[in-house]
């Protein structure tokens, strides 16, 4: 079977938003078997260690997967790309060229005009992960990312009175990424807006899925 | 052959750094036949528009893909990931799920690494697309962002000192992330600092590849 069917590891935090997309992933692939799971400490700053950075993920991050030959794949959607194409039948990137264009489209949109938005304003207009690991902070920043993120919900909300699912009529990783922002969302207190209702009615049906019902579990 | 292989439109700026990823992809696989290119004038702020935003691309960036049936698909990345697998045979975005997980991995990497923190520089901390289309600028973000892209520069200096390419042992995709953070450091004159000789070395062979010359033939 070659080094792509051993163990592999993630490296994350359980609860952070990021870790949820690959751990939702990992669900919806039936991978959860083959992975062990690391716990590198955001709270304690531990992913912005020198070490870390050197010989795990340079942009300093979670989660990172290492396969069992010591293979490093970092990011979100690149992590969801390998997982999802192990088996041959990719169920979350799209199968045909317009597919994987279209998701892959939604997925980039849910970060940068949601999930990375959220991620940006709890790290710079919040107290984040505590004085020791936010170092430098720009506000102003952070407050422009939050409201992008509010205007982000509210396209989403347009996109999912219109079709079932965020790039389309499938379920994909980019509901994940949409997922994330939610999660995050929750996190630091950004409540989705109460007009938003296509949004939260699919944020209902994700609940659902046993995916995002293992990853709500408490976990060790 | 169903609207997949009718003509196609690419909304872009011919000189721009993004576009010209999805200018150099095509090319690589030999589909600039098969597209027609529209200006939007990055300089008359026409991707800032409400009816482009509204119609073309929620964010209001560059590249633009227009299917002939009317579907849009926006970022790079995504359009990518179309066009190198419209006929089957991938070639930039990898084939198996190890490939795919490392261009991927590489490719965001060059993004947030060295692209986008140049364009953050450019918009932000340079007169950059001049006052009327730079209605807000953060300095500070800015120049936080220029410093980013220089370590970048030497990160993948590093990565270019081990494999012949960024993704590996192959031209992918990830390299012509690098190749557009190249572009813009150009135009902003963020010189690669001369320490950095396996990128500058790694950038003159792609300067040989008739992908990357034909993007720098003079456009129309």
């Amino acid at each position: 079977m070659g080094s792509d069917a051993g163990m592999m590891t993630i490296y994350d935090f359980p609860r952070g938003p990021y870790p949820a997309r690959v751990r939702i992933a990992l669900a919806e692939k039936n991978l959860l078997s083959r992975v062990r799971f690391e716990l590198v400490d955001l709270r304690k700053g531990e992913h912005k260690q020198p070490s870390f950075i050197a010989t795990k993920n340079y942009s300093g991050t979670l989660p990172v997967l290492e396969l069992s030959d010591g293979t490093l794949i970092a990011e979100c959607t690149a992590i969801t790309e390998y997982l999802d194409n192990l088996d041959g039948a990719p169920s979350l990137t799209g199968r045909t060229a317009l597919e994987k264009g279209l998701i892959h489209m939604m997925n980039k949109r849910a970060e940068i005009e949601f999930l990375d938005a959220v991620s940006v304003y709890f790290h710079h207009a919040t107290p984040g992960l505590g004085p020791e690991v936010e170092v430098y902070q720009n506000v102003e920043w952070g407050l422009r990312q939050r409201d992008k993120a509010i205007r982000g919900m509210h396209y989403f909300d347009g996109v999912l009175r219109e079709q079932p699912f965020v790039a389309g009529a499938a379920f994909s990783m980019a509901d994940i990424a949409v997922i994330g922002g939610m999660i995050f969302s929750e996190l630091v207190k950004l409540p989705v807006p109460e007009s938003c209702g296509a949004l939260r009615a699919w944020y209902g049906r994700m609940q659902e899925r046993p995916s995002v019902q293992h990853w709500r579990r408490p976990q060790g």
